[in-house]
């Protein structure tokens, strides 16, 4: 079982589960998936990752102690991955991170599709001279605005100016953007490799349970 | 179709394509092996990295051309990494850093199971301070001394010895423990977190290419 830790709060069921469906569907494995409490509008400044950290922990080390033999922090910021890492006896693997070492894995040259001003300091980290393009569709600048027709439109542009001006890989560093299943439209449309966190988080936690 | 570039000489089939092998049976993909000409003891010093990677660049070209959409190098030191990169237009994956970075990915620390001196350079550079313990069995040097019965458990005593001390995920730096399968018993055995290099580069190989 992979536990899967949502940074936004809900009390909807589809979409509490809504990435772990997706790591289900692709990967046949189990996963549970728990979100913070008390953060209805999730991650978006300092402030509010901070508030976030110690419920990011709590919810980890339950998930841990009922079974998980995996977490995953699906967010492509990992925000909070230092310090459960340091709390539980079972990996921990942030969409971010997850992301990041695949495009290195691969040694092409990046084009970070983002819905933020700066990439994920993670994803800048490990991709050093290596992340070359980063793109956030004009006017999307949270989910709910990636998943309008408008957003997914405004994504595909960008991705595309990416690969036209070199990008071999395009990543992508928001969630948002696996939930509406982008990546098969980039893969086909634009014939690159591509990079989908919720995707790379899944195949990370598979191969460290599944063996 | 991945192509397997194995950087040891051989007319034999079967070993050739032993690393092929692994990746098709694990992940249900096609892959098609070739290995650099006139070096049967394969790549052990600077002076035999030096002559390999030009043949690296060339196999790896051909099997571009013949419509490889991802390739391997297949051996911990990832030997011609950089220039196999510049050449072709797939993503290249190197046995070595493909083990370090999923090993990133997870945030344990790390005990590199090896038959050298010192790690892989990349995937010393990769881990950083996450690589803790690093062991080579007495008397294995080479892939033929880890194949032999005392090899393996000479190799399961020193992987077990990290563990003891708190090593939380098991690496291999060298391709020979995947040929002996020695991940699956140090699994079983030890309970911790075990990346195998075949499995890695072919887990990577397979998302570039099967979506």
């Amino acid at each position: 079982m992979i536990g899967i830790i949502r940074v936004i709060t809900t009390a909807d069921a589809d979409i509490l589960s809504e990435h772990g469906k997706l790591i289900e569907r692709r990967y046949g494995v189990k996963t549970v998936s728990a979100c913070i409490p008390d953060q209805p509008y999730g991650i978006y400044d300092e402030a509010t990752e901070r508030q976030a950290v110690p419920k990011i922990v709590v919810l980890g080390q339950r998930l841990a102690m009922s079974g998980c033999r995996a977490l995953v922090i699906s967010c492509a910021d990992d925000p909070g991955i230092d310090a459960l890492r340091q709390q539980v006896p079972v990996p921990v693997i942030g969409a971010g991170s997850a992301t990041a070492l695949l495009a290195k894995g691969y040694g092409e040259p990046v084009g970070l599709l983002d819905i933020a001003a700066e990439p994920p300091r993670v994803m800048k980290q490990i991709l050093g001279e290596q992340l070359v393009w980063h793109a956030s569709p004009p006017g999307v600048t949270n989910s709910a605005e990636v998943m309008t027709p408008y957003g997914r439109k405004a994504a595909l542009k960008s991705a595309r100016e990416m690969v036209e001006n070199g990008a071999k890989t395009i990543a992508f560093a928001c969630t948002g953007y696996s939930t509406i299943g982008l990546a098969k439209v980039i893969r086909e449309e634009l014939g690159v490799t591509v990079i989908d966190p919720v995707e790379a988080e899944g195949l990370l936690a598979r191969y460290a349970i599944k063996n």
